[in-house]
């Protein structure tokens, strides 16, 4: 069957693809937007489903690699049309693109769906605002193998683009499940996690905490930290030392300290 | 002496001011925007040398140390002036700018300017590309007490108004020097100075180095880690261990951890 290509930005697919920039459209339709070779080879591997593939070979950055994946989309089961240059580009959320974009449909996970390890670690980070944060703590989560990632009242999803760009496509290795603060401190205490909330107010340095039991590390938002209920019900509170002024360090750096020193220590 | 309102797009210190979001213009000119209250009054306690300042009141976000840092500013020897909010907001690089922009003078150290403390600790980056990641890479630099951050050729430079933006302000308090990664080299020999590349290619943890001697540790671009030159000068490789894919950290989280360890081991 010959392949459609697609030269006009008025096209209602690519009207519809554009649309999924936003959360609202998001939110109403269930789909996402996955772009990129790698996202797109780790997505179909972490067993996301997508709907409709649309391609630029003109855009391709890799001469063997886009190929086979193109040619592995082609003999799919998802559609697959091609866009010109110019509709791609229109299409694509970011500056320099290689040609492969999905339209993929969202996923939740709840609490009770997670399985843990013999000795888990979990990584919960409240009103994150910054898409590229969340992309980082997603790619640190994964290197050091936290069991999930759980957000508590999120500002950002997970399928913003820029959130799945900054992830590098690790999005969808790393379990995640978006809950409140109640109901994740809820599920600590079922399942006898301890709670480690990170704030400036302490005089506890993480580097003296103790994760050799299963473990809940607590980050709060970019401008505020982590909201009352969480410095209230939280089982140790820790604070990484600091040289320079208080608010020195960025969430996304401050997460991975912390996570390296639990793997150290767990070792 | 009444203040100068500025209230046209076209004005020549507008137009001015605007060019400097370009490199180029910033090379010529010797010049860079600092925008915000609080990268601002770091800058000052820095001692960055200011040209020209330039207030927009209506775009204040504090009322009291707004405020006063906007009398500081007008008592001090600078001159200000003031824009309407659509020329400030046409000058701003800021979603949401609050009112406080300067025309800075760059400046550069040198190494051999560089004041190193008993047992030095130096963060040397090569070819970083993202402004996002130097300005997180600035602040870990700042809270871990770091001697210097030596950036090797540098693709994107710290008066980037997007690294002064992700670093908090922080820019100012690290002292930074552009140099090449065999000036570097000597050196670091010189001041007998071990060095540490970060590479996924070797099977040391960063956990089992040893960082009590003066130690720098040497982090590579986004794309494509260290160069030829560091792989083959460096005393030791380390890697951070890796649950996940090899390439999952992003560079700011990687150099977070790695400059925790180092902390920790030297208490």
């Amino acid at each position: 069957m010959p392949l459609t290509t697609i030269d006009s930005l008025q096209n209602a697919r690519v009207k519809r693809a554009k649309g999924l920039m936003q959360k609202r459209q998001r939110d109403r339709e269930g789909l996402f937007l996955l772009e990129g070779e790698r996202e797109l080879e780790r997505g179909i591997e972490g067993g996301i489903e997508s709907t409709q593939i649309m391609l630029c070979p003109e855009l391709f950055k890799h001469a063997e690699t886009s190929l086979a994946l193109k040619d592995k989309l082609i003999d799919g089961t998802t559609p697959v049309i091609f866009l010109t240059k110019q509709v791609f580009e229109h299409c694509s959320y970011r500056e320099n693109p290689d040609g492969f974009l999905a339209i993929c449909k969202t996923f939740n996970r709840s609490l009770d769906e997670l399985v843990l390890s013999n000795n888990p670690l979990l990584l919960i980070v409240e009103s994150l605002e910054k898409p590229g944060n969340l992309g980082t703590i997603l790619r640190t989560a994964d290197a050091t193998g936290v069991d999930a990632l759980i957000l508590n009242d999120p500002i950002t999803d997970i399928f913003n683009p820029n959130v799945i760009r900054a992830s590098a496509g690790v999005v969808f290795k790393v379990p995640t499940v978006v809950a409140t603060p109640s109901e994740t401190h809820a599920y600590l205490k079922a399942k006898q996690i301890l709670s480690f909330a990170t704030t400036p107010d302490t005089d506890q340095l993480h580097f003296d905490a103790s994760f050799s039991n299963p473990s809940a590390i607590l980050m709060g938002s970019e401008k505020d930290g982590l909201s009352g209920f969480w410095i209230q019900h939280s089982d140790y509170k820790i604070r990484l030392p600091m040289a320079g002024q208080a608010d020195s360090l960025n969430v996304g750096a401050a997460t991975a300290a912390v996570l390296y020193e639990i793997i150290r220590q767990r070792r």
